[in-house]
């Protein structure tokens, strides 16, 4: 039953009758869709207790109404909303009106013409190569389902879990920083982990705490497109640095560095995004004295650091000695895919505080639930565990793409073969333009959402991302077999 | 075993002697605690393969870092660090230095100094009074961890479901836009509606697209801290409007905005935090006059319209006629909890496309498992009947709260009883400064953790809110006991 006490004001000071003020006004409520075709009405009684009126008011409006067959009156039912009104016609209900979000806004807001959306697929495709996602059966959903209502349950008598923890639950930040201490020669306190809702949350927060309007960052060439709008949209001046097969060009970075004011340098040091190539030890060695040389901020963004298959690990910067200017970004997303949405940054205490404090404007608690059950698997190992079998999985399936496009697509595309990660870089060359091929292959059943830099700004690229891991060998087939076919290779 | 290959960086140009390098950087690797004492080292065999060097060279390094005491060789098992290392004593796990962050930042950035954190009770208190949560044991955890799990399972065969969608699920929105133009009188559509993190980044959301640094906006006397913090972290100048028994004063509201250009003013009508009085349906037909005359943009802050005790709720602002200027912000998380932080925003299409851009950049996708099941509650009409079964929960609370605290703390506090809610607004008087209150009866193991308005900008409120709603009569006992006995009433 709609509120008509709220809906159906009097004012008793009008020169307007009583009761044909209330007819007017449910005349309007039709025109405006609140009350629909059909509806049943209140019956006199009820309306004239719940408004203070007299009930023969309601009748006086209600008889008006009926007279204008704005209502019906049903016998031994009481009134309704006519279905066949004169001036309107019945309405389903996504064509209500809505008259007060119909228009557009009457006010000044701030346009972010420039940022772009993440791509979606057509429903209708046969095979989806993404951006570089996991491979979704191997989740270890059983477990993480009863851990999860384990901790539902827990939560009740846990007089602490109405307050949430804006930076992260202590237990979570506990095994959290054991497991990057282990897995990347860092050396982080609790007091230097801030937990976030994936890692563009921490991009957001760090870029925000450091660029003002104006100020020049350091990004590659190209980067990844959803960090470059969110420092454009802080107003960044962004200066572009060339990627070779070792990362970006230090040399570059330095010259740079000698001529501006630089506030950031933006980096993906491992399987950078969207290149997929890893910085060489002897980069990261200059990197780390130009960035204690300079105080120079920089934003290391490893979501990927967990996926590598050369036989010991590259460390990130961060595990450098660095004289804490790095701050350290990463994700459990790449891991455990993006239905859980666990970001981290690892910073000094002080920054951490002031990002701590931004965090709770944009987002005020944490989601206990979800770090509950992630830290259980990270306490028991399961979680290791988990990650080694899908390195071996993405590994075999990374070996797999590189051989089938090397010989299917070899006079197609330029590509090199990844040292990690979930994606190979596909530089499709002049004569197949991505953006006929990404509209043929959709016809074909393929849909190709990885991110794609091929349009504005970005097109001398003309390349996109080809995510292997969540694919098997079947559906590669499929794919690299629709490409070979529209490129006629 | 620690990643040695990028560890330990030989230089081959270097006049130091690679055998040499090894040993100071292994030393350098102690010193930085990376490597700790009495870890066991990679054979001589290994470490030799691993980095590309002659085993010999291995074992001169060894050698040395023996002769020094930095290493100890274990008969038959290799070797491994001192366990009595002269220059560094043994240290447990926290207490190991993190070269990179132990320090400050070298480098400027933005200080959030004025954004106060969320108060957390410690964890010895035998009765935590919070701001207003819900009652957590009625939430009907076996319908939602079934739920849960089961889109965990369907989301495998789900090709679309590693997307996301960055302002909701459409499935989420359909039933959510469904239950809001039921309860609330509006006639959204879901191109209206934006789903977010809590309210709370609804509102920073909101706030960033409209206030530039300087913009002068108007607020309640007091309003909601959260709210304030946000909007001075974006540069604004707060005017504050006086609140009484009916709400904002809509006379004074009319005043300032004759005399200033005014960004935006943002309200909260239903059980206003903190102060729990309900905007009276005179003024809101007023303020709404006011708002379509001015074309002022509003932010309508409806977190608890869900609990309202008198017979018909009133309607939000939004569902009135207001020209598309009424952002409307509310959230699921006073209904379920705050382990279930799904919050929304409702506007122009204009304004919400601009606004999903900027979510895009802070959050990058939703949390489609909890969107999924929470569709499941609202599509079989669970989540309704749960409110129903809540707001009869509360309203009694709030019945035993306010008769209780009425008969008991009469000369000690002034208080009103509000309309719906889950929090009482006790204002001490001045004889009773809260501050003194709230260390005593913490050491009598009653936290109250409510939002307090006593500090700072603040000071002329002496006052904090109550929340009855998670707490039952016992409990509310002993915590009215404990305030009669400190104050001495």
């Amino acid at each position: 039953m709609l509120p008509f006490k709220t809906l159906l004001v009097i004012d008793r000071n009008s020169e307007i009758a009583v009761y044909r003020q209330l007819a007017n006004q449910m005349v309007s409520l039709i025109n405006k869709g609140t009350l629909l075709p059909n509806m049943e009405l209140p019956s006199t009684r009820s309306l004239a207790l719940s408004l203070g009126l007299h009930r023969k008011t309601i009748m006086a409006a209600y008889n008006d109404l009926v007279a204008e067959d704005w209502l019906e009156s049903v016998e031994r039912k009481g009134y309704k909303v006519s279905g066949h009104l004169p001036a309107i016609r019945p309405r389903s209900y996504t064509a209500r009106s809505h008259a007060g979000y119909s228009g557009k806004a009457a006010f000044d807001f701030a346009r972010l013409d420039n940022v772009p959306l993440l791509p979606r697929a057509s429903t209708g495709a046969k095979v989806i190569v993404d951006d570089g996602f996991p491979e979704k059966s191997i989740f270890p959903i059983e477990s993480v389902s009863k851990e999860y209502k384990k901790l539902m349950y827990q939560s009740i008598s846990d007089s602490q879990a109405q307050m949430g923890d804006i930076g992260g639950s202590a237990y979570f930040k506990e095994c959290l920083s054991v497991f990057l201490n282990d897995t990347r020669g860092l050396n982080i306190l609790t007091t230097n982990l801030l937990v976030t809702r994936g890692a563009q949350m921490a991009i957001y927060i760090a870029a925000s705490l450091i660029i003002k309007p104006g100020d020049k960052i350091i990004v590659s060439d190209p980067s990844y497109f959803i960090a470059d709008a969110t420092f454009l949209h802080l107003g960044a001046e962004l200066i572009r640095i060339p990627m070779d097969q070792e990362g970006m060009q230090i040399d570059a970075i330095e010259e740079v560095l000698k001529e501006n004011k630089i506030k950031l340098l933006y980096i993906i040091p491992h399987h950078h995004h969207p290149t997929t190539t890893t910085l060489s030890p002897q980069r990261r060695s200059r990197l780390l004295a130009l960035i204690k040389e300079n105080n120079l901020p920089v934003i290391e963004d490893d979501y990927d650091y967990d996926f590598q298959y050369q036989q010991e690990p590259y460390l990130p910067l961060a595990s450098g000695d660095h004289g804490g200017n790095i701050i350290y970004i990463g994700s459990l997303t790449k891991v455990l895919g993006t239905n859980y949405r666990l970001g981290y940054m690892i910073a000094t205490n002080d920054f951490l505080n002031n990002a701590l404090k931004l965090k709770s404007l944009i987002d005020l608690r944490g989601d206990m639930l979800m770090e509950g059950t992630i830290a259980s698997l990270l306490q028991s190992g399961d979680l290791a565990r988990f990650i080694s079998k899908a390195n071996r999985l993405y590994e075999s399936r990374c070996n797999y793409a590189y051989e089938l496009i090397k010989n299917e697509l070899t006079d197609v595309v330029d590509f090199v073969k990844p040292q990690g990660g979930m994606a190979l870089w596909l530089k499709f060359k002049d004569a197949y333009p991505l953006s006929n091929i990404l509209t043929k292959a959709s016809s074909f059943g393929l849909e190709m959402t990885g991110s794609a830099y091929h349009l504005g700004d970005n097109a001398k690229h003309n390349a996109i991302r080809f995510g292997y891991a969540s694919i098997n060998e079947q559906q590669m087939d499929f794919a690299v077999n629709i490409i070979k076919k529209i490129t006629g290779a």
